[in-house]
C-alpha cells in the first residue's frame, strides 16, 4: 500500500515524458484513458473515445498492441466509391471503438472487449487525387537515405489503419472487420504488426535491444504546433491544404535490428551509442529521466560524455521545431531459415510537417548516427492522418468538398 | 462495487471449466496465478513457479500470448552436448520464470517483467536417441489424415520450446534468451506465436471464428490419469518409458480457417456445426456452460438436436479416457498477396498417451465433422513433454540414466 505513491508518480512522470503517453492531457482522443487508476483492473472495457477534431491512436497513450494494415486502392474505385468506403469505415470505427460490433460483423462476440482499441485513418496521394483534392508534395516516398535498405513489401500504400488495443484478440477483429468491408475497394498491401510493454505500472517503456524508449518527446502543450495540423503549425510551418487541417502526418518506418552484433557489444559501448543509461533510460549527463542530456558536457579528460555520434545527439537539433511525436512498437517475426532472430521497430512518427519536422532529423541520422550499425531501414511509407470527425461527419469529409 | 462478486464466480466457472484454465488446482505449475482478485492489477510481477513435479505451462491458466520455437537438433550433437544444453535451459527457464535475466542476458532489463511466463520444454525421438533412452513408438508424426494438408514449414521438430505469458515483450525476451544460447546445439525449425483472450475478467475465452473455445475438458480431479504420465495413466494406457514419469506428450497442429467462407454461413448452421451457441457457449440441448451437451436429445420433428455431424458429438466418444487438455492459441498473420486473411489455431494438446488418447478422436474427426469444411491442418508435431525437476536437477535428466 505504502508503494502506491510511487507507482502513481512514476506513471505521471511517462505520461508526460514519454513520447508515446504524452497525449494523456489532450484532446478528444485518449481522453477516457486518462487519470485512471494504474492499479485498477478494467476488464478489457475501456474506451477511447471516436469523435473529436483530431482522431485517436495519435497522442493516445500507447496500448500494447499494434496492427499497421496499408492498402492499395483499386483502379476502378472513383470518388463516389472512395466516399462510399470512408463513410463505412467511419461508421464501424466508431462502433467498434466503442465496444459494439461492426454494422455486419459476423463475429459480433469478439466486439466486447475493446481495451481501449482506436482506429487511426490515413491516406496517400492516390486517394487524395481520386477525390479531386490538393495533394501536397510530401505526401509521397520519403527521400532515399543512404541507410536505406527498403522492401516494396513494406512500402508505401494508398491507405493505412493503424489499430491499437490493450486486447490482441480487439486488435485481431477490428483488423478482421475493417478489411473485410472494404474488399470491393482495397486490396491488402502489407502489414505489420507489433507490441509494446504496458503503459500501466512503473515500467519505462523498452525496445528490443533493451533501451528505453520514447523518452524525449513535445510536450502535450505543443501538440496544436508540432504534431497537430492547425493556426499553431500554421505559423511555424506554412500553410497544409485545408483538408488535413486537424490532422497530422504519419512516417512509417520498418527499422530492422541487427540483434546478434548489437549483443556481442559491452554495455558501456552499448550506452555510449545511445546516450542514455540502459538501466534507467537517464541521461549519461545526469539528472532524472526526463531531463534533456546536457550536450555540452565533458568529463575530466575533456571529452565530450555524450559522444559526438550518439543518437540522441544527432537526433536533436538547436531548432526545437524539429521535433515529431515517436509512437513506435517492437516487432519480432519468425526468422529466416538459418538466422536466429527478425527482430526491430515499426517507428511510426507523428508531425505536423514531414519536411520540416521529420526530413531534416532522419537525414542527420542517415549522415552519421552509432546506432545505424546494428539497424537498417527495410520498410517506409508517408500518409496523411484525416482530421477527426464531429457528430454526423465521416472520416475524410473534408477530402471532398 | 456490487459487480465483484458475480464477476469472481464467472471467473471461478471458467477456471473449473474452460479447457486451459483447468489445471489451476493441480501440482507446482500454475500455482501462483491461483485465487487472485481478477481485479488486480498484478504490474506485470506475478510468476508461476518452475520447480516441481510437473513443467509448468500445461495445467498453467493459458496466458495472453505464447511463442513455439521448434528446434533442429545439430548432427554433431552427442548425448554430453544434450546434457549441456538441458542444464543451461533449466537454469535460464528458472531464472526467466522468476523475473530475474538468464545468466549471460544481455537485455537483463527485459526479464523484470514475467507476467506469469511459463516456459515447457518438448523432445522428438531424436533428441532421445541421442540420450541413449528408449524411444517410443508414438513420438513421431502423426498417421496421415485425408484433411490433412501438412506444410513442412510448420511440421516436426526434434526439441520444442512452449513459451507463455500475460506479456508479449516477455515472451520475446524468453524466447531470445533460450534461442540464442542453444544456438550451437540447435538451428530453428519453425516458429509459431499465438494469442488469446485473458483469463481474468468475465470474458470467455474465443477464437477467430468467434466461438467459446475450450469450454469441455477434463476435470483437474483427472490429470494425474488422463494428462500426467505416472501411476495413474499407467492404468489406464499401460507402461510409457521410465523417463517420461511426471511428463506429459504434447500435439501441435496448426489449424487454418477459411474465415471468408465462414463468414456466409448464417448463425443457426455456424451453431449447428459445433453444437454449443455463439453466444455464450452453452450446449444447444440447454444447461450451463459447463454441462455436456445432451446427445440424445430430440426435437419436436424427432430430430437430433446435437447434428450427427456436428464437432462436439464427433469430438467425444463413450470411452471417457479419450479426452485430453486442449491448449490452443489464435494466430492472424499477414496474408499472402491476394488474400484477405491469414488465420486458425495452434491447436495444442497435452495428453498421457498419444495413441489412445488423441489418434482416436482426431481420426473420427478426420471422417467425419461439419467444421472440417473451414478448417485444414497445415503443420503437425509431436513432442514429449519432460517430467518436471526438483530442487538441483535439470529438465531431461532421466534420459540418461
Ligand atoms: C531501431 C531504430 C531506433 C532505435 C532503437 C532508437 C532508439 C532510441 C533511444 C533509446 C532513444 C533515447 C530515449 C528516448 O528519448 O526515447 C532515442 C531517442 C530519439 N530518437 Fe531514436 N531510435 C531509432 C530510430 C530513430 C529514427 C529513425 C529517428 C528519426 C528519424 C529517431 C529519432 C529519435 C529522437 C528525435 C530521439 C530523441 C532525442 C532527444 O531529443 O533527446 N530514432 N531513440
Ligand atoms: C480450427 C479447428 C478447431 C476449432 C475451431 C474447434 C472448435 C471447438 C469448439 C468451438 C468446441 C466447443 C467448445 C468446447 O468444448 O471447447 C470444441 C470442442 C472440442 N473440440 Fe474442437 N475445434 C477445432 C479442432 C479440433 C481438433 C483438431 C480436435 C481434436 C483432434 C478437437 C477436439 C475437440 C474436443 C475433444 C472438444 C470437446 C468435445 C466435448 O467433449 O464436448 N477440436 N472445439
Amino acid at each position: 500500500m505504502s508503494e502506491r505513491p510511487r507507482r502513481l508518480s512514476r506513471r505521471t512522470l511517462l505520461a508526460s515524458g514519454a513520447a508515446g503517453a504524452a497525449g494523456l492531457a489532450v484532446g478528444a482522443a485518449g481522453a477516457s484513458a486518462v487519470g485512471k487508476d494504474p492499479d485498477s483492473q478494467d476488464l478489457g472495457r475501456s474506451t477511447v473515445p471516436f469523435r473529436g477534431a483530431h482522431q485517436a491512436g495519435v497522442t493516445t497513450a500507447p496500448q500494447t498492441h499494434a496492427t499497421f494494415v496499408a492498402f492499395d486502392l483499386r483502379d476502378d474505385v472513383d470518388a463516389d466509391g472512395l466516399r462510399r468506403l470512408l463513410r463505412i469505415w467511419t461508421d464501424d470505427i466508431e462502433r467498434l471503438m466503442s465496444g459494439r460490433p461492426g454494422l455486419t460483423d459476423t463475429e459480433p462476440e469478439l466486439a466486447s472487449r475493446p481495451d481501449r482499441l482506436t482506429v487511426t485513418v490515413g491516406v496517400g496521394a492516390k486517394v487524395v487525387e481520386v477525390a479531386g483534392a490538393e495533394v501536397p508534395g510530401w505526401l509521397g516516398p520519403l527521400p532515399e537515405f543512404v541507410i536505406d535498405r527498403l522492401e516494396s513489401r513494406w512500402s508505401g500504400g494508398d491507405l493505412i489503419l493503424q489499430v491499437c488495443s490493450d486486447d490482441e484478440l480487439s486488435v485481431s477483429h477490428a483488423v478482421r472487420v475493417l478489411t473485410k468491408e472494404a474488399r470491393t475497394f482495397v486490396a491488402v498491401r502489407w502489414v505489420q504488426r507489433g507490441f509494446r510493454g504496458p503503459v500501466k505500472g512503473p515500467d519505462l517503456p523498452r525496445n528490443l535491444m533493451g533501451q528505453v524508449d520514447g523518452t524525449a518527446a513535445p510536450a502535450a502543450s505543443e501538440h496544436d504546433r508540432l504534431v497537430w495540423v492547425g493556426d499553431g503549425s500554421r505559423q511555424l510551418f506554412g500553410a497544409q491544404p485545408a483538408w488535413l487541417e486537424g490532422g497530422t502526418t504519419m512516417v512509417v518506418r520498418r527499422i530492422a535490428m541487427d540483434l546478434d552484433t548489437w549483443d556481442e557489444l559491452d554495455r558501456p559501448s552499448r550506452e555510449r551509442t545511445i546516450g542514455r543509461r540502459l538501466k534507467d533510460g537517464r541521461p549519461l549527463t545526469g539528472g532524472s529521466i526526463t531531463d534533456d542530456p546536457d550536450l555540452e558536457a565533458r568529463d575530466s579528460n575533456g571529452l565530450e560524455v555524450i559522444d559526438p555520434f550518439a543518437h540522441v545527439r544527432r537526433a536533436r537539433t538547436e531548432d526545437r521545431t524539429q521535433q515529431f511525436l515517436r509512437r513506435p512498437y517492437n516487432y519480432d517475426d519468425p526468422p529466416a531459415s538459418g538466422d536466429l532472430t527478425n527482430a526491430g521497430l515499426v517507428f511510426v512518427t507523428f508531425q505536423a510537417d514531414v519536411d520540416r519536422q521529420f526530413i531534416p532529423i532522419q537525414a542527420r541520422l542517415a549522415e552519421l548516427d552509432l546506432l545505424n550499425q546494428w539497424t537498417t531501414p527495410i520498410g517506409s511509407a508517408v500518409f496523411a492522418i484525416l482530421p477527426g470527425t464531429g457528430a454526423g461527419g465521416f472520416l475524410g469529409e473534408a477530402l471532398f468538398s
